[in-house]
C-alpha cells in the first residue's frame, strides 16, 4: 500500500459544489492549488470551470485527479453511497470530509478509508460559508497529523486550518461544541441588544462597543479553562454570589424594560445551582463544574 | 458659574481605594497623570503614594485638588453621602462616578452635580480589575460629551475610553446589557467546555480553538446588530429552523455525555418560539425579535 498520502501534491478535487463545496473550491483556486470539480448538477461547476477549476465527468475521474479529494454533501449517507463504488480509487490519497456528521460516522468513515489505502481527515467548517478562504475562517480537522501535515499547505488555503488531534471524531465534538459557544454568545448578545433598545440605543453603536468588549470576554474564557483543568476556581473574576446578585439586577431591568427574561434567568439558575453546590464564595468558573458533574458529585 | 470643567488640566483625584480604585490609581499614574488619592482607611493609599500620588487628608482636600474627581465606591448612597458636605468644592470640575448603579441613581446624581456647577460623568469599569490601564480594558462613559472631550487624554490612561452619549444613564444600560452579553458567551463556553471533557479533550487546547472562533462570532454582532436595526432577517448564517435542528443535536448529544442540558434547552426554546412566531426561513437574528416584542407583536 503506497504512503505516499503524506505528501502535498498541491492538487485536490472537490466533490459537492453547494454552498459550501463552491466556496472551497473557490478558496482552493484563489489559493493557487490545481483544482478539479464535480457535482450531481453539473450546471454548478460553470462558473469555477471559468476560473481555472477543471471539470470531472465522473466522480471516479475526480478521485483520480487530485492527491487530496474533499467532498461537501448534505449528510454522511450521501457520501458513503457516492464513495463504495469509487474505494479502490483512493488509494495513495488523502480524503478529507467537510460534510457535518457525528464523531461516530466520522470515525467509521476513517475506518473506511483505511481499509482502502487512503488517508482520512474529518473537517468541520466553523465560520459559515461568507469568510471562506479569509483568515479569520476556522476550519477545523482530525484525523492522522502526518495526513494534516502532509497537505496543510492546500488546506490553509481554506483560513484558519486546525489540526485537533487523531481521533477522527474530534472535529464533529469541536464543531457541535462551538456551534454552543457561538449561541451562548449570540444569545447574551440578543439580549443586550433588547435591554439597550428599551432605551433607544442605536444596535449598530451597542454592536460596536459590544466587540470592543469581546477580547475581555475571551481572555477570561482562557483563564477559565485553566481554572477548569485545575478544577480551582479563585474570584478574581467576582465570586459566584456576586454575579448572583448582578444577574437578579438584569433580570429586574429585562423585566421594566417589558423584556422575555428567559436568557438572564438561565444564568442566574447557572449560578443559583454553584451556589446550592458550595461555589457561592468561588469564582464565576465554578459554574462549568454543575454542568458537568451535576448535583451529585460536590466539591471535597 | 465657572466653564472651566471643559478644559483638561491634567489632574485627577480618586476618592474610594478598594480592588478598583487602586487600580484606577495606578494606572492614572502609569498614565503620568498628577494624581491624589483618599480612601476612609488611610493605609491603603501608603502604596500609591510611594509611586507618586499626593495623599489627601479629607474628601474636601481631594475635591479641591484636581479638575476630574474620580470616585469608586460600593454604592450610590455611599458617593452621595461623602460629597453632600463638599458639593460647592466640585463647582467648576468634572465629577467622574466609577460606582456601579442603575441608570436613574446615574440621571440624579447628574443632576446634583450640576447644581453644584460641575460636569459629570458616569462610567462603568466592564473589564475587571486585571486589564485596567492596557488597551484591552473598555472604560464606558456618559454625560456631556465636551465633559468627556475635554478630559479624554486623563481617561483614555485607564483603557479603551469610549463616551455613549449625553444622557449619563446609558453607562448603567451598559454596564447590564454588556454583563449579559460577557455570561452569554462565557455559558456557551462552560457548557461546550463540559462537551469536549466526555472526550477527555484538554480545556486549555479547547479554549485556543474557542479564541479563534471568537472573531466569527463577534463578526455575527456586528451583522445582526443591523438586521435587527432594519428588522429584517436574511438567512445568510443558516435559517432559524436549520440553527433548531442543529441545537437538538447539541442537546441530545450533551445527554449521551452525561451533561446538564439546560444552556442548549434554552437555545432551542429561543429558536422555537421565533419558529412559532413565522421567523422559522428568516435568519437566526430573528431571535433577537422575541425577546423584544415578545409573541404578542408577531411579523407582519
Ligand atoms: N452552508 C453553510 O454555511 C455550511 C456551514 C458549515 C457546514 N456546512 C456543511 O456543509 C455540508 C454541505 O452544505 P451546503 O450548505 O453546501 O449544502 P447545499 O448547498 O444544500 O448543497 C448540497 C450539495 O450536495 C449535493 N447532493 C445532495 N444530495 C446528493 C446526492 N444524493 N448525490 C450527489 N450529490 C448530492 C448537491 O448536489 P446538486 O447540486 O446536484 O443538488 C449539492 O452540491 C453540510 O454537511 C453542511 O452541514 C455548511
Ligand atoms: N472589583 C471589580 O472587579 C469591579 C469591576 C467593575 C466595577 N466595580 C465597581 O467598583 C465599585 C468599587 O468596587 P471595589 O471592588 O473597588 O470595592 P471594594 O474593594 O470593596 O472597595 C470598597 C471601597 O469603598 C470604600 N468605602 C466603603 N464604604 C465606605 C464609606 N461608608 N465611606 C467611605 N468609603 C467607603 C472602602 O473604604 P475602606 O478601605 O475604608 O473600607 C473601599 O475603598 C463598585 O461599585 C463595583 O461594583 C468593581
Amino acid at each position: 500500500m503506497s504512503e505516499n498520502f503524506m505528501y502535498d501534491g498541491g492538487t485536490v478535487s472537490v466533490i459537492g459544489l453547494g454552498h459550501m463545496g463552491t466556496r472551497l473550491a473557490q478558496a482552493f483556486l484563489a489559493g493557487g492549488v490545481s483544482t478539479t470539480v464535480w457535482n450531481r448538477t453539473a450546471a454548478k461547476a460553470d462558473a469555477l470551470a471559468a476560473r481555472g477549476a477543471k471539470r470531472a465527468t465522473t466522480v471516479a475521474e475526480a478521485v483520480s485527479s487530485a492527491s487530496v479529494v474533499v467532498v461537501c454533501l448534505p449528510e454522511y449517507d450521501t457520501v458513503r453511497a457516492l464513495l463504495e463504488p469509487v474505494g479502490p480509487d483512493l488509494a495513495g490519497r488523502v480524503l478529507v470530509n467537510l460534510t457535518s456528521g457525528t464523531p461516530e460516522s466520522a470515525r467509521l468513515m476513517s475506518r473506511w478509508a483505511a481499509d482502502h489505502g487512503a488517508g482520512y481527515l474529518d473537517g468541520a467548517a466553523m465560520s459559515g460559508t461568507r469568510l471562506v478562504g479569509g483568515p479569520d475562517a476556522l476550519f477545523v480537522f482530525s484525523g492522522a497529523a502526518e495526513a494534516f501535515a502532509g497537505h496543510r499547505t492546500t488546506l490553509v488555503s481554506l483560513g484558519n486550518a486546525v489540526h485537533l488531534g487523531d481521533d477522527p471524531g474530534l472535529a464533529a465534538v469541536y464543531d457541535t461544541a462551538l456551534f454552543g459557544l457561538a449561541w451562548g454568545a449570540l444569545a447574551g448578545f440578543y439580549h443586550a441588544l433588547s435591554l439597550v433598545g428599551v432605551e433607544d440605543v442605536d444596535p449598530a453603536a451597542f454592536a460596536e462597543v459590544a466587540a470592543g468588549h469581546m477580547p475581555y470576554v475571551t481572555s477570561l474564557m482562557t483563564d477559565h479553562a485553566r481554572q477548569v483543568q485545575q478544577d480551582r476556581y479563585p474570584a478574581d473574576d467576582g465570586t459566584v454570589q456576586v454575579h448572583a446578585a448582578a444577574m437578579q439586577h438584569l433580570v429586574d431591568a429585562s423585566l421594566a424594560g417589558g423584556l422575555r427574561t428567559d436568557v438572564p434567568e438561565l444564568m442566574r439558575s447557572l449560578l443559583e445551582r454553584a451556589e446550592a453546590a458550595g461555589h457561592g464564595a468561588d469564582g464565576m468558573a465554578a459554574v462549568a463544574r454543575t454542568i458537568r458533574y451535576g448535583a451529585q458529585r460536590v466539591r471535597d
